[in-house]
C-alpha cells in the first residue's frame, strides 16, 4: 500500500455510485402469500402479543437484541470539528458497516438535529425500545462526558461512547504488550497523555482503573494540575486535574516528557519533536495516534531513541485502531444481554486484546493486532461475555451468540 | 390456500429461529485495507466535508434518500390495541421489509417509548436527518391526525401516515374500477363508511377531495352529525361531521346504509348483515375490510345483493391492502425528492392502481391487483413522481430511480 492514494476520490465517487452504504434487507422469505402472512398479517399480531405479556420475548422475537444505535450529534466529527448531523452521517454509516463485517451486527446510522445535551439525552431514551445498545459517536468534550453517563443511568442496555473507551481500550492493549518488551512494569511507568477530549480523558482513567498512578494529561495550556485557573478548565478537566499529576508537575508537553516511559498522543499533528522523545526515559514507547498526520513519524521516534512506535495509521506498523474493540465489545454484551458495559468489561476486552498476539509473534513492530484479522472481534467477545457473566451486569446465564 | 393454516405458529417459529426480520449490510465492499479507507478513515472526511458545504449532497453521499422511518408508539396496533413500543416492533419490522421488497426502499422499525403527542413530534422532527421519509405507523386516533399534520409542517421531507392515506388510497383505486363495472357516476353515489378511527376519516377525506360529496360516516353512536352530543365527539370527528353527511341524516347504520350505493366497513367483524345489503342500492358495492374477519362475508353479501365486494383477505377476491400503496407511494416521492407527499400525489396513486388493470381482465373479481403483483409499486411510483413534478413539490426537475 502507497499513501500517494487519492482516497478523497476514491470516497467521493464510491459513496455517489453507491449512494450511501448501508442497506436494510429481509432475514426471512416474502416470495409467497404464506410468507407474507407469515412475516406480516396475519401472523405477525402472535409475536406482537407475546411480547406485549412478557417483554423480555423482544429479545427473541426482533432484531433489537442485535440492534446497535450509532448515534452522533455531529459535533466532533473525525478531525473535521462540528459539522452537524448531516454531514456526519457517511462517518456513521461507515461505523455501522464495521459493526456488520466485524462482529455481524447490525447498525443503524441516527444523526441527530439537535447539540443541547437534555435533548440528546431525552431523544436516545425514547429510540431505546427498537435497539439493543447506543454507540455514541463523535460528541464533543466535555458534553459527552455528561450525555454518556445520564444514559447509562436511564437505560438498561449497554451504552459506550466509542471514542472515548474505544480508544481507551485499545491503547490499552498496546500499552499491556509494550511493556512485555520493555520489561517495564505498567503499574511504576509514568504515563503522558497529550489531548484532553474524550479519548484522553477515557484513557487516563482505564490506565488508573488499571492500577497506573503516574499519569500526566497535557493539552495547549501545559499539563493538567490543580492551580490551573478555573476559567481554563472545564469540568471533567477540574475532575481529571484531582486523580492526574499527583505530583503536581507543571509546564509544556516537552517538560512533561522529560523522563516519561510513556507518549499517548490523541491530539495534533507534528507536536512532539525528536528532542522531546530523546528525553523521555530508555525503552520509550510511543503511541502517536493524531490521525492521519501522527504527533511525530514512526521513523523520527525510533531515531531519537524510543523502542516502540504505533500510530492511527495503517501504513505503519502497530496500528491502534478502534476497529479492534468496539465490534467484538457489544458482540459479547449482546451474547449475554449484559445490561451495561463495565469498567471489568473494558479492561477485559484489553487483555484479550493484547493477548491475541501470540508471545512467540510479539515483537517491537507488532503489539497490536492487524485491523484486517476477522478472529480479534470473537476473542474479544468471548472475553467480554465472560466477564459480563462474572460481574453480574448479564441477563442471561450463559453465552448466546447471535453468530447464526 | 387454505384459511386452516396456523399463521400464529408460524410466525412465532419463524420470528424465533430468524431473531426479528430485518439485516442492515454494507452496500460497498470491505475485504482490503484501500476498501476500509475508502469506506471508513481517512476517505470518509471528504464525503462529509462536501456535505458540510452543500447540504443537498447528502441525497448523493448518504443512503438517506432512499431511507423510511417506520414510526410507531405502539398506541393501536393491529387488532392488538395499545401493545405499547416493543410489543410493536414486529410489526414495524414487517413493513420495513414490504418497502424493501416492493420498492427496494430501505425502512427502519422506530418505536418509541413515549405516547405524548409533543415528545413524538419533537423526536421525530430530530431523527430527520437521518432519513428521507417518515412512514406513521399504527398511532391511534385522534392523536395519529394531529401529529402527522405537525410533522408535515415541520419537517421537509414527505411525512406519510399509512393507517390513514395508504388505505384510502386503495379504496378510491377499488372504487374507480367498481364504478366502472356498475356504470355509476362516482360522484353521484351515496358511500358509507363505518369506522371513524384513522382509515374511515382519510378515507372520507380523499374521497372528498375527489369530488363525491354524499358520504356518510358511522360509528357505534351511529350516523357522525353535527347534532350530536359535544362530549361523545373528539376534535376530528367534530370536524368530519361539518364536511360529511351534508343532509343530516341520523339513524344506526341499517339506517346509513338504506340506498347507498355503497358500503366501506373499516371497523369490527360480522357488524353488517345480509339485511342491510338487501336495503342498499341497485349493483351494490361492499369492501369489508375488517381484519381478519370482515364486516360481511362475500358470500352472505353477494347472496344479499351485492355486485362487488372486497375484503382486507387474501383469500377472497379483490383483496384491499396497504401494500398496493405504500412502497410506490414512497418510490415516486424519493425519486423526485419531494418535500411532501400532496393531495394530488395520492390521487395519482389511486388512479394508477386503479388503472393497472387492463379493461380486458377488469370485473367484479378483480377490481383491484393483486398484492403480489411486484410491477404494481413501480406504476405507482411513476404516477406519483411524475404528479410531484407537475405540482411542485418535487426538489430535483426530473425522476432519478434508487433502482440501481
Amino acid at each position: 500500500m502507497t499513501t500517494t492514494i487519492d482516497y478523497n476520490q476514491l470516497a467521493l465517487d464510491l459513496h455517489s455510485r453507491c449512494r450511501g452504504k448501508i442497506e436494510i434487507t429481509s432475514k426471512v422469505p416474502l416470495a409467497s402469500r404464506d410468507d407474507l402472512s407469515t412475516a406480516y398479517t396475519p401472523g405477525v399480531a402472535e409475536p406482537c402479543r407475546r411480547i406485549a405479556g412478557d417483554p423480555a420475548l423482544v429479545y427473541d422475537y426482533t432484531a433489537k437484541g442485535n440492534l446497535v444505535a450509532v448515534v452522533s450529534d455531529g459535533s466532533a466529527v473525525l478531525g473535521l470539528g462540528n459539522i452537524g448531523a448531516q454531514a456526519a452521517l457517511p462517518v456513521m454509516e461507515g461505523k455501522a458497516i464495521l459493526f456488520k463485517k466485524f462482529a455481524g451486527i447490525d447498525a443503524f446510522p441516527i444523526c441527530l438535529a439537535t447539540q443541547d445535551d437534555e435533548e440528546i439525552i431525552r431523544t436516545v431514551r425514547l429510540l431505546a425500545p427498537s435497539f439493543g445498545g447506543i454507540n455514541l459517536e463523535d460528541i464533543a468534550a466535555p458534553r459527552c462526558f455528561y450525555i454518556e453517563q445520564r444514559l447509562k443511568e436511564e437505560l438498561d442496555i449497554p451504552v459506550f461512547h466509542d471514542d472515548q473507551h474505544g480508544t481507551a481500550v485499545c491503547v490499552l492493549a498496546a500499552l499491556l504488550n509494550a511493556s512485555r518488551l520493555t520489561g517495564k512494569d505498567l503499574g511504576r511507568t509514568k504515563i503522558v497523555i497529550n489531548g484532553i477530549g474524550a479519548a484522553g480523558v477515557a484513557i487516563a482513567k482505564i490506565l488508573l482503573a488499571r492500577g497506573i498512578k503516574n499519569i500526566l494529561l497535557v493539552d495547549k495550556q501545559g499539563i493538567l494540575n490543580i492551580d490551573q485557573e478555573e476559567t481554563m478548565l472545564n469540568w471533567m478537566h477540574r475532575k481529571m486535574a484531582k486523580i492526574t499529576n499527583l505530583a503536581e508537575e507543571k509546564g509544556d508537553l516537552g517538560v512533561a516528557l522529560q523522563g516519561a516511559d510513556i507518549f499517548i498522543g490523541v491530539s495534533a499533528p507534528a507536536i512532539v519533536s525528536p528532542a522531546m522523545v530523546a528525553g523521555m526515559n530508555d525503552k520509550a514507547v510511543v503511541l502517536a495516534l493524531a490521525n492521519p498526520l501522527p504527533e511525530i513519524f514512526p521513523a523520527e521516534a525510533l531515531a531519537a531513541g524510543a523502542m516502540i512506535v504505533g500510530t492511527g495509521r495503517s501504513d505503519f506498523p502497530n496500528q491502534v485502531n478502534n476497529v479492534l474493540a468496539f465490534p467484538g465489545i457489544f458482540r459479547g454484551a449482546f451474547d449475554v444481554r449484559a445490561r451495561e458495559i463495565n469498567e471489568e468489561m473494558k479492561l477485559a476486552a484489553a487483555v484479550a486484546l493484547a493477548d491475541f498476539i501470540p508471545p512467540g509473534q510479539l515483537n517491537t513492530e507488532n503489539i497490536i493486532p492487524s485491523t484486517l484479522t476477522s478472529e480479534v472481534a470473537e476473542a474479544v467477545a468471548q472475553a467480554v461475555a465472560q466477564t459480563a457473566l462474572t460481574s453480574g451486569t448479564a441477563q442471561i446465564s450463559s453465552v448466546r451468540s447471535y453468530h447464526l
